[in-house]
């Protein structure tokens, strides 16, 4: 169906723009999004939960949730704790986390071009 | 770029999903979104911003600041006002409101379509 051109939503200024966002759902809810990598990135920066969580002023308890929420619900963890277990040691980010970031950006640039050709109905 | 097939983000039990959400800034911040589409619907039912309120539970002097923006931003207001003005009278929804909320419905359906094709991506 074919949609007519929408002047009503242009703004004097014509300065309206089409924006989203993305997430991955898994079977408790949430599973990966915008939060979640950021997080994982800063782990690979960190090479630890506490020092990623710091960096992002977010509490650890929060940080390690999150974690465990992600590896409980991919099929291969995304993060592995080095010996020192939950309280301290290292955090490694696994391969199947690196593809999982990797995925989600591609997600969101597609998204992005997705919303730009979309924009241009505001347009007409 | 192609994107590799990505086993780790699949649940055992699959049900991975890919979700996303739109809206529309302007010039102020965001203009149009589905908080507002709902409102605008509820008004058209209602013929009042107060009776759409209240069926929404939301505070009516928040429905309107809603309402008010929305005609701020637009070229054409999304709600005219009858005698009786901000207190009382009736409220109608333009025709520029009703392409508004069609165009934004048109975004959203082409928005799932967009989801579930990449969502693929998830499950090979």
């Amino acid at each position: 169906m074919p949609t007519k051109p929408l002047r009503g939503v242009k703004t004097p200024q014509g300065r309206t723009e089409l924006r989203g966002r993305i997430w991955i759902n898994g079977p408790e809810g949430i599973f990966f999004g915008y939060g979640r990598v950021a997080l994982l990135e800063k782990i690979m920066e960190h090479g630890s939960i506490a020092k990623a969580a710091k960096s992002m002023h977010m509490a650890y308890r929060h940080a390690w949730d999150l974690v465990d929420s992600m590896n409980r619900q991919a099929r291969t963890p995304y993060v592995e704790l080095a010996t020192g277990g939950r309280g301290g040691g290292g955090a490694r980010v696994t391969e199947a986390g690196k593809q999982a970031i990797a995925l989600f950006w591609q997600f969101h640039a597609d998204l992005q071009a997705f919303l730009k050709r979309e924009e241009k109905k505001l347009r007409l």
